[in-house]
């Protein structure tokens, strides 16, 4: 492949893909005021920083999007894939306001919306326009991924008609609630509904906080979480609940209601569907997650992948041109392959977001389908927000001292997305929640990861069923079908013989995490050991599967492309993301005979090859991400 | 293995062995006033953490230890290796002090002891006391790892008996200078001395930057590198000289001088020779870094485990009691291996510490012994500081939400570090010059990385002559013959067996990659690409025999102590550092026939299995750092 004579042209084909079916809304977000959406051009001090994000909150909500989220009915527009397309491009700007949008319009905002009722969506249009900012308080200092562990007490008293809302103990400390510090006037908690002495199990109360003067309310106590590693203009805060009374009216009671004679009715009748049924509605939030951590990653790697080309080090011996680094294998190493994962993430967030605007906007009512996009959330959570934390690494040190410097944005990228591991679900929990769901019995348990559990139902579910149910779709087993069987005829150019490997490790584990859990299904085995001795299959597996689903992804978004250039590119870059995957997993393959040790070292051969190939290609490649250029500061990016 | 009874008494016996031969020193160390070490209890603005690490440094000054890194005849006690002890242990303060006083003893009075004669060494006093402040200027905006290629010139005037120190384009600029921005009055400046029209390579020049008063003095211009991710103590800054005249005595002239008759000599005829043998004693510096690396892990280490000792998350079914996090097999593997690396890592630095000791101290004064240090402090820093990257984002991950507050250090101590991986020369070029050295004509070319270069002389060389050169040692050697031969024999648990295979997978490589650089030397081979082609080959070359020298620290560390519990929990520590090394490989002893399938099953299950096995003496393990406990913010610690 020769390096493209109108490299403009070429990335303005590829950005085409990448944009997917929103482009118009990227390009408008594009075209927004930096100073709307961009960092502070220097750090500030925490309590600058926080007015900051708030002041670019406020004007943010002049804009029509934070609207879009929220149906019609509600005061908004019900644009919801256009939203969540529009807050990932916030991903771009700073990390502290994408949060702070994510908190006021996405959790608190959502809440009110999707597990609320006619009696509280007057509120949504002071939501909308930030008149009325508010907490999303799920979380507390003992339980953050076991949300059904909340130890929060919402008692029914009907002598007063009144919910009381209560903290315990020191565990149930409301913790890291954003806009809890400075901002929020209303938490949405969420807490053990208590009527007539039966718990209910948790459910989300709107519980006023602060008054107009900023002041906390009787009976609550908010304190800071004070400075954290980033997000310096997130106002994380700490809620405690002293027998604060609030309307019985206050509960937010779509999926399980005190009516006026005071007795609770829910229309899920089993309380763990109810719990999981709650905690699907709010699948935006993940999905919302993983666009930041993709965007971030992406201008990550323009920033390192300009400086990459520019910048030389070393000259060969009878020369005095010295080598620039992207030149360099090592270099080419580390940057590619990562700007090929950047793209195959990409195209899959754009699939998950409009399958889950089929779902919102009613057009899709399928409870599979519902299921799956809940597990692709998870799954592609956990996958791009560790791609984004394990890349920002990678381009600060390919970057060197320039990319410590504050100025080149590395660093404030790196320190703002490392919770990405962590919030909307720790990646360790989500993976296994997503294996969990490939066994099944996914509609009654989701996320119910009670340790042992998982042992039990595993046991009854068939392999059969398993597999069925994570079918690669028609044109992936198509390209499949027609790649070569024999492995003397199968080289791994051949989209299929990488479609087939990557289905092939999925497919093997789900089989053997299917039958370890029914041999642990014995009558005295210990069933936590079992479990525990399972939980590394566990990850593996739900790994394996999003992989999947990403190389999926990639390989159809190339076969929908126009035959061209940048199809051809674009072709080049899913065989380095396909082969990529394979060659991380290369142990698996040689231990599991897929693969022999002569083609595993001929894949690493490849590997470099297309590395070669596609290093002149590199800036083009990242050019196509539209990252806007006045939110990649460039005081390095001479390459000097 | 059962629970300790006494696991402070264990953990003290561990703590005597991992303190090795100068535990005076570092228990002196911890007992240091916390406010005089530690990291401001706020993030601070740039400006006052600035002015606070100054005062910390000044206070530092009334310690002996700054002398201890000088000769007696130069002021100080010549206790190198106390002295390097001394200032790892600072590592678990404030990093931002840690390199402050690195810069100011370490690299700028460091280069004056070492690189100056009797003419400069009058300085040293004042710099020891901190009287005179002052920076090391090696890097600049253009070369970093490169440094033969820097640009400043230092041109002798024979009609004034001056040197001109210039800078000649934006790419000489000297950045990232520590000290520079705010407190150096006097700059060891590295630069290309022109003697007479000829240049005689890169020499040190001193060059006064700044007035009493603060203000840069005439011909200098000094500019701040403004915020950065971390290290918000430490005042980088950028010089650029404008013809700046500065006396002929100011050449730090040990290896090149300009005498009263204007001609240049040096008692060092090859110019390359020159050039790394006055790199050669700065050996320390990287050694410094690698100890301060690994001192911040091991903070991290005690921060993550005890958290993950005490907080629960998930209760089995038919229980309430919420299971520890560390009892989860997949928080076991995040963290154990990890305590079992810091062991190694903190052993083999005991080791290279004492041997730098051996050779600043006229003990030693072998040739290949200084040889052997420099790759030895080369690969030691490469290998400890990437496990201090990773190692900590592990524990911020491993601890939450919680861990990513300021107040819990692990955030601190994550920015600060990172910039560990390319400073004291970039991981990346360090590794290669491992390697190179392990190719032999190191006393030469050591460093000397001009890309090809190597090629050339890497295919003169015979195998037979490197494997000599990596010997492993006299008792390694005993253990590795009294393992069983035949591989149905050969269990995990034998360190010899594990010796073997660490041992073995270093041989191949640097057999292989001999015989790849003969083939590499064909007439007609592009130099170029072959050198490019063989880049990955020799980063993994020197990545094997680091780690062969580390697990052979390990395992002789095993040997010496005294018999009993301690020492039976410390070897099967070094069992699962070993492992892991070879799990981490797993893919090549399958590549290589050296293990099959069925074995590396085993060996995973075996991992898993010291991990639950040394899971109830994780806490005492990290005990034994002997992290001073102020320096570790508790403010989670109580695991709710």
């Amino acid at each position: 492949m020769e390096a493209p004579i109108m490299s403009s042209d070429l990335a303005d084909d590829l950005r085409r893909v990448l944009d997917g079916p929103r482009r118009q809304i990227r390009d408008d977000c594009r075209a927004l005021d930096p100073s709307l959406v961009g960092p502070p051009p220097q750090p500030l001090p925490m309590d600058e920083h926080r007015a900051r994000v708030t002041d670019q909150l406020l004007r943010l909500a002049d804009e029509p999007f934070p609207g879009w989220g929220f149906a019609e009915d509600q005061g908004g527009s019900g644009r919801f894939a256009d939203s969540v397309t529009a807050f990932e491009m916030l991903g771009h700007g700073d990390l502290s306001l994408f949060v702070k949008a994510g908190v006021q319009w996405g959790l608190f905002g959502g809440a009110v919306a999707l597990l609320g009722t006619e009696r509280h969506h007057h509120l949504l249009p002071r939501i909308i326009s930030g008149e009325l900012l508010g907490c999303f308080a799920m979380t507390e200092t003992g339980h953050g991924s076991d949300v059904q562990g909340l130890l929060t007490t919402a008692t029914y008293d009907r002598d007063t008609d009144e919910i009381v809302v209560h903290t315990p103990s020191a565990e149930a400390r409301k913790d890291y609630i954003g806009n809890a510090a400075r901002d929020g006037r209303l938490a949405a908690v969420f807490a053990q509904l208590v009527v007539d002495g039966t718990s209910q199990g948790v459910h989300c109360v709107l519980v006023p906080i602060r008054s107009e003067d900023g002041a906390a309310l009787r009976g609550v106590t908010i304190t800071d979480c004070g400075p954290k590693l980033g997000l310096a203009g997130v106002d994380n805060g700490r809620l405690v609940f002293d027998h604060v009374r609030v309307p019985r009216a206050n509960l937010l009671g779509r999926y399980g209601d005190i009516g006026a004679d005071g007795t609770y009715a829910s229309p899920i009748e089993k309380p763990t569907k109810r719990f999981f049924t709650m905690l699907g509605t709010l699948v935006r939030g993940r999905i919302s997650v993983s666009g930041g951590a993709g965007a971030a990653a992406r201008s990550a790697l323009v920033i390192a992948t300009r400086y990459g080309d520019t910048r030389t080090q070393f000259a060969p011996p009878d020369s005095d041109d010295e080598t620039v680094l992207l030149d360099y294998r090592t270099h080419q190493r580390r940057l590619l392959p990562r700007i090929a994962d950047a793209y195959a993430l990409a195209l899959t967030q754009n699939e998950v977001v409009t399958a889950m605007d089929d779902i919102l906007a009613g057009r899709t009512t399928d409870e599979q389908d519902v299921r799956q996009l809940e597990t692709r959330a998870a799954g592609l959570k956990a996958l791009t927000t560790r791609h984004a934390t394990d890349t920002i690494q990678e381009c600060r040190e390919a970057c060197g001292g320039a990319g410590y410097l504050w100025a080149n944005r590395l660093a404030l990228l790196k320190a703002d997305t490392d919770i990405f591991t962590t919030f909307e679900g720790d990646n360790t929990v989500l993976l296994q929640l997503v294996a969990k769901s490939l066994l099944g019995e996914y509609a009654d348990t989701f996320g119910d990861l009670d340790t042992a559990g998982i042992v039990r139902f595993g046991a009854r579910v068939a392999a059969g069923a398993v597999l069925e149910r994570t079918a690669v779709r028609g044109l992936v087993q198509r390209i499949i079908d027609a790649a070569p069987g024999r492995e003397e005829d199968a080289t791994f150019a051949d989209r299929g013989v990488q479609l087939r490997l990557i289905c092939d490790r999925e497919a093997h584990l789900i089989e053997g995490l299917a039958a370890r859990l029914r041999r642990a299904d014995e009558p005295d085995v210990d069933t936590f050991e079992s479990f525990n001795n399972t939980q590394d299959h566990l990850v593996a597996t739900a790994v394996a599967h999003v992989e999947r689903i990403v190389v999926e992804a990639f390989a159809e978004a190339v076969e929908d492309a126009e035959e061209g250039p940048a199809r051809d590119l674009l072709s080049r870059v899913c065989d380095l993301h396909a082969l990529s995957v394979i060659e991380r997993h290369k142990a698996w393959y040689l231990e599991h005979d897929r693969l022999s040790p002569a083609r595993t070292k001929a894949l690493t051969a490849y590997v470099n090859e297309i590395c070669a190939e596609l290093r002149p290609h590199a800036v083009t490649l990242v050019d196509a991400f539209g990252v806007p250029e006045a939110l990649l500061t460039t005081e390095m990016l001479d390459g000097s």
